[in-house]
């Protein structure tokens, strides 16, 4: 998707890995040559203290910036993202760190690669989030949303978790397990990768489910189209579980709780122009093939 | 999908395992039957020495008939429906064998079932399929369609391939490895989960890529949008390679060709009322989880 | 081995899962029957307060008894072969529920099974334990043994945790993963099972090393010479991790730690004439196939 | 194992990776480097036409030399070791490719390994191989020995085959699958590997046996001892399946045939001074970790 002509890039809002002295440093200098270029600039309170730009909460400041800029790895941009479900505002990542699978712009390109988006370049890839709840007793608990996964898990008990998986309404397995991975195809590559799951290309509108260390051998991953509804009842929990929510957020659960997750807004993320999907991938995963390369041993 | 009130079903075609002598037995039951009926019948090739209805080209089948029953497993019920790719024709499967997961009807129960689709009851799931070309040098050598899978492996030499994928024109990797299956959702619970594959729901549209034992670790099975376009390039090959289609059809490979995978039409298999996709998978996988079974381990 | 002409078993020690109603009512039986044969009968806590037979703490219990009966699952027979570590006493596993991999006798076959092994029929397994300990700035804080296995995980926090692992003073890995298992044979088809480990014969002096959902793709579970030193040293832990060994028993583990594993002494665990390692392994694993099975899909 | 006192190392056996012009151009310099030490030097077939020096054919060269020295990759060292199975004589490899798991010298270092192995520095392992016989109707039509591997693979047809195997005369399993890879500890780095199988330390005394995509997803790799007798018993074979023999013999096989597999006798391969087991499995496998690395993701 072409955004350029869509946006009229005015305001600009910045978000930093907590406590991070090198992002703090990179933001300042991107706010002044962001203020160069007459542009408005906010930040949240990860800057509060190292600028004098108007701080708005993070959860209000999709309705006052036109385009976000996260200074971090994936983890800070998943935290900020949750903020933007359900709005078009893109988000850019520059990348602190290594290459990310979410966070896009190198920081050593941090000027060129702001310049680019501003200028309407790059594309946007919309990724879909999830929407838990937690009910217990006919009360619904609590909840949030994901953009990477929806992770339900044991805690402090070396027992596996005893769970049922519903889809849609039809009962699909009861399990014994180290706990349930529910990715987006975004998520695809983080956690549920170690579990076992295969890689959902982050342009399929699936939702991604991964039994971790199932009792019974043949629980594989099952994908599924992103509007199912997905429903899961606590069987047997020893000790209280939990469920994780992009790794950031926490629910604690019991037995006989039940979780609901379906589909839900998607956050906007901007991409460079010639940005590959595949050559991310590549690169992550450490597959030694090349087109040119004769010695793919 | 309901179809009670799209077909009427006049015309009934019949095919069974060839060689079967119980499936013709059956069938010439099921002949009988239906012509009490007023419906007319016509058969395949399977069958053209069994009875003396008319004996119609199975590919051109299709065009002659309402419904198609076909009598065998799987495998037999793959074959036909790949002679009705792009028809709404339903078909039905009645399973001389266990549970299946294409073949619907339990034999015990054959006129019931055959009963309720002509009644209009049941319902329809169109699976796609994928259509596989070969090209050598510029030309293209040949090619065919597959309900559940093409499966590209070695042949008569314990050396792996090697071998390049590119997705609707992006590169993907070069790999080393046995082989590599491209599935349906359909066949996402035939080779590609012996291959290590996870099960993609059969409503999604998806094609599933899985390495068959990859010299990479990390070349993990990809599911992918069913609209993208995937050529293999087999870069070394030290003995002529297969491609295989459902099991059932071969292409010869040299080291140099071009395969080009894509979606392509549907066949419509009738299912009977109540039935219940995860149910099959429950059974077949051996999990052991039902809701009231405490004993889950 | 034969142990007939071994043990005088003059001496019969009971334990039972503790709380277990019907345990209790079956051990009270057991304990009429043996004291009928001239046998001498002592129990441990568990059966304290159902029955008048002299009651030994299960620690000192090896040093008191000719052969061990244990009324439960898999998990009561593990909590009382701790205590018998080191010691030729046979015990023989009395299973309530269905089929285990080391409680042997069916219980609608108690007395049968118990009087088998007390005229020297059947034969005995010595199956080794390994020892853990933990270390925090060169200073012991604690330890145990196991016989299924040693397990590392994280616990109460969502985020992997980082070790590295030395075997025998040398670098194997630094991994990021969910844990890491370190199983006896007989404990390959615990847990470790579950984490993608294979099965190791219970014959075969090796321990299994299995990560839990590691972060890198290609650290693959690896099988080693039983008499290695193998050593963790945990890098990033960012919230107390913990060190269960067979389940039952908790060491708290924090950032620094090390813990040190290494085979330890073994326990005879009695099995009845006929028992067939690979007949419960295909039994507990859905394996289909038999020899006269002609449909082994 | 120390050998320095051992052997004296007075012939040097030499043969490279036939057609190799690189290979035939080094060993040239070192059979003359190894003469102007007064060594005396002779050749196996692959060298026959490119030097004057005494040619042996490989399988009497053991009894004729005191080191053989193996200028290529895994592949040509494995042809050449199997000639040496059974005998003390230490096999060099000089690995012209990238680092192997068996070829142990660098070839820029070519001339100061050889020496030091000369100077009775360095280490030997002994690796044990595999003995396998095919048995038709009561007859053994053939045999041989891997190093490595013996893997049973359906050939020329796209159904799976099914088999029984027997370990020391017990019933195992009998499964449906592409294959069987029985590898030995050298061997389950290669392509048990990506059959699934684990990483089994050279030191163990273990036969691996691995399923080659299963049809029963429960059937896992089993690890057992070494001195197992192994039975594989062909029950369906739709067309020719082959035994492979570290990829590189091969026996045809049909339907009703037996083969039979046990250890058989060792080779011992030279390794350099400092060599560490597990560093080349990091290396090969793309393991991040190293102590120092502070980004292990």
């Amino acid at each position: 998707m072409q955004y350029g002509d869509v946006f009229d890039m005015k305001t600009i809002g910045i978000s930093i890995k907590i406590g991070d002295a090198r992002a703090a440093t990179l933001a300042k200098e991107l706010i002044g040559w962001l203020k160069e270029q007459q542009r408005e600039v906010c930040v949240d309170a990860s800057l509060r203290d190292c600028c004098s730009e108007p701080c708005i909460d993070i959860n209000a400041m999709a309705g006052h910036v036109n385009l976000m800029l996260v200074l971090g790895g994936d983890g800070t941009l998943l935290g900020v993202s949750r903020s933007f479900i359900g709005s078009d505002v893109p988000i850019l990542g520059v990348n602190l760190g290594r290459l990310g699978f979410l966070t896009e712009a190198p920081v050593d390109n941090m000027f060129e690669a702001v310049s680019t988006i501003l200028d309407g370049g790059g594309s946007i890839v919309r990724h879909f989030s999830l929407a838990a709840e937690v009910w217990r007793d006919g009360i619904k608990l609590g909840g949030g949303q994901a953009i990477n996964d929806v992770v339900l898990q044991r805690n402090r008990h070396p027992r596996m978790i005893e769970f049922e998986m519903r889809v849609s309404g039809q009962f699909v397995f009861r399990v014994r397990a180290d706990g349930l991975v529910l990715a987006t195809p975004a998520g695809s590559t983080a956690y549920a990768l170690s579990a076992g799951g295969p890689i959902v290309h982050q342009e399929l509108d699936a939702i991604l489910v991964a039994p971790v260390c199932p009792h019974t051998l043949s629980n594989r991953p099952i994908v599924l189209p992103s509007g199912d509804k997905i429903t899961l009842r606590l069987t047997e929990v020893p000790a209280p579980a939990a469920l994780n929510l992009d790794g950031q957020m926490h629910l604690e659960l019991m037995q006989g709780d039940e979780i609901r997750i379906a589909r839900s807004g998607t956050v906007s993320l901007a991409y460079l122009p010639g940005r590959n999907y595949f050559e991310v991938l590549r690169s992550k995963l450490h597959w030694t093939g090349r087109t040119d390369d004769n010695n793919a041993c």
